[in-house]
């Protein structure tokens, strides 16, 4: 009923097997040339273009750009709907955000020191002044996703964010506009994939340009946000949704079954590794998937996404675990083993860790405050969550004194004369 | 002789001459074709790729990817021929470059902190594994570049950095070499353009395939470094370098004229603006350059850059000049002014702040600490200085005890079912 792929780490090429099921780069290339399209049509004709792409590409029966714009009151109509569980929850959800984002501000300040003989050198941190944040609609519209993207805007003091989510055939999501609204947030444009990003790098008559746009979206978004990289900042390009889970085989299979498949009922591209060095817990987690997926309502995206995404991976023991963990550099990492503190030393690449086996990944998803918005697609080698980071920036802060100058001309006005840059040699000798 | 516009905030029109000479951002898409065959060449053929590009684009008679490749001995000659000024002098801004990013790594760091009840949420920073540093080589053959770009790398931690410069027609800078040298490089690949960054993104048999990528360089190399983001990490996309100094009127004008000279021989494409609310100072700039442009050794090429992107600027008061800076976003920004801690405040975009009519920008390029790697062509609205920030990233950290998994549980579950995310509430569920 559904295979998925067994692994040994002493298989014969065990990491080509491994790499087939790893990302693959080259989706970024496949619609690139009909996103630079979209683009362009937005960048020349503004609203019109919008007006007439999401039409024609979300089946919205719209004749101006009005009707793209959701105002506060009608998120707070949205809001008003929900049970009063809902409520608390996203409140809960949104104020944990804030204060483990407050707590990452306090590490990202401005600061300057000064050095003998009077020179001042610092850093001073500046909000981005205008944010375009992407929701996405659609089969993957999670009101968590606009929580998790704009309360770190917020706390990290920008100005302005502009929040675009598209409502395929018109539909939207009522709790996508709560959150939006918890997030106070004052007007939303219902308005998706390139067409959105095109009309916030480069603005319209009433989308507002922006500095920075965040936030993950589908193909057509990625291929956009990497094009209007350099006109404006982007958070990362964004893949599918992973998981690896290593287990001592202590943990109760049923657990680790419902992990595996929680990640892959997000997209049928997802992806879910499991590593353990106990065959017979392995052999467990397999069974339980077996048991659970029948019952799954998205049992399709599931089983697409574990029959060729998905693997079950017997190492030897920790150091190969770990070997793997860092080649693999997974978004979420669930470390379901005793002592997971021990092992975190050695794991230098991954989004985010979830240490021991009360820490189900699900809740670093919705509500434990950490953005859930992480490097996919083995980029964690290089990249970081979004946080506060992402909407700041700092500026290098230099002050020199007459006797700070005279220290450093003399020495800058020599390597200056090396580089055959006289202007910079004579610019630093004016100084003494 | 030379032209430099006047222009004054007040003119008709003014925002729109002033966007003339701003960056023009299609300059990325010109040679992207011919960028992205060469990036292909290289990722299929590797080393043998390598080496006809080599041959062909740098001018160098290559046989063998050996011969692109200076070991450490080499490095140390280079270094033994300088004097003893020019040794001091590289050292000196090594340890100051050291000492300035040893500051600021001490904000970047992980830590954790534990919420009633049971529940541990933190972030681990580490460093990146492996990092591709850029120097540009030919007429830009900056060895400052090289401490720039490296020593930050080095307090960040990164375990590999691997170094390429071009060496068009066989020339290299000894003094590059010898900055490699005390930067404790161990070898070095003497390659440059797209075919450089295609072979740190991918590998070679030579080339280690590396996680990230820094270093300003020609446009080949921006445009290269764009394509194969996402595959890797890249620091930024740099244009040409620019300056705005704003003045009260009270700096010796030789002075200020020597710091646009001096950003203007850099290229051809380097910009320098100048603002003042005083005319008669604005004018005797305007002499003073004029009387020092005989006597440059880069004379067209200043000359190009003045007349093309420079300008000098008339304004009313602070406020439209705060409006000006904040609206260019320079790369370098002097304040050429009494109290400039008083203006600091208002300033929210710009890569490197000079303060004082003693800090020439000059220091800045060489010794005085901050990495000279910097955000060009207005994108320090939402991008930072070259830092330690750059070569190192972030996991979010996430520890429940079952006392905490249980207060995160039904939050989550709300949530999930609410996404009609089935497994995701199920496995929150099994927490309790």
């Amino acid at each position: 009923m559904i295979t998925v792929i067994k692994l040994s780490y002493n298989d014969i090429n065990f990491y080509d097997h491994l790499k087939k099921i790893l990302y693959n780069e080259n989706i970024f290339d496949i619609k690139k040339k009909y996103v630079d399209k979209i683009i362009k049509k937005v960048k020349i004709s503004g609203d019109i273009a919008l007006v007439e792409l999401t039409k024609k590409l979300d089946n919205i029966d719209v004749k101006t750009m009005e009707s793209l714009i959701i105002k506060r009151d009608i998120l707070k109509i949205a809001y008003d709907t929900l049970s009063i569980n809902q409520k608390e929850s996203l409140k809960l959800a949104a104020n944990r955000i804030k204060h483990y984002h407050e707590h990452q501000s306090k590490f990202h300040i401005s600061w300057k020191y000064e050095e003998a003989p009077g020179i001042l050198l610092g850093q001073k941190v500046t909000p981005i002044d205008r944010v375009g944040v992407y929701v996405p609609g659609g089969k993957a519209s999670y009101p968590s996703s606009v929580l998790m993207n704009i309360i770190p805007a917020i706390i990290a003091g920008v100005n302005e964010i502009i929040m675009v989510v598209p409502a395929p055939n018109g539909i939207l999501n009522k709790m996508v506009l709560a959150a939006a609204y918890i997030a106070n947030i004052n007007y939303v444009f219902t308005i998706g994939g390139a067409q959105a990003i095109a009309a916030l790098a480069y603005g319209t008559e009433s989308v507002p340009k922006v500095d920075k746009i965040v936030g993950p979206g589908n193909i057509f978004v990625t291929i956009a946000k990497r094009a209007v990289f350099g006109q404006v900042g982007i958070d990362m390009l964004a893949g599918p949704s992973e998981i690896l889970i290593l287990s001592d085989g202590n943990t109760n299979p049923d657990w680790i079954a419902m992990d595996i498949l929680s990640q892959c009922e997000h997209d049928e591209k997802a992806q879910a590794i499991f590593i353990t060095w106990d065959i017979n817990h392995l052999n467990a987690v397999y069974a339980s998937i077996k048991k659970f997926l029948l019952k799954m309502n998205r049992i399709n995206i599931i089983k697409k996404s574990l029959s060729k995404r998905g693997a079950l991976i017997k190492v030897e023991d920790e150091i190969q675990a770990i070997e793997l963990i860092n080649y693999i550099a997974p978004e979420h990492l669930e470390l379901s083993i005793n002592n997971p503190e021990k092992l975190l030393n050695n794991i230098n690449h991954s989004g985010s860790i979830f240490m021991g086996r009360y820490t189900s990944e699900v809740f670093g998803d919705y509500c434990a405050g950490p953005s859930h918005v992480l490097p996919t697609s083995r980029t964690s080698r290089f990249s970081s969550p979004l946080s506060i980071y992402d909407f700041q920036k700092r500026s290098s802060i230099l002050q020199c004194s007459l006797e700070g100058a005279q220290y450093l001309s003399k020495n800058s006005s020599i390597l200056a004369r090396s580089e055959s840059l006289i202007a910079h040699a004579i610019s630093a000798e004016y100084r003494i």
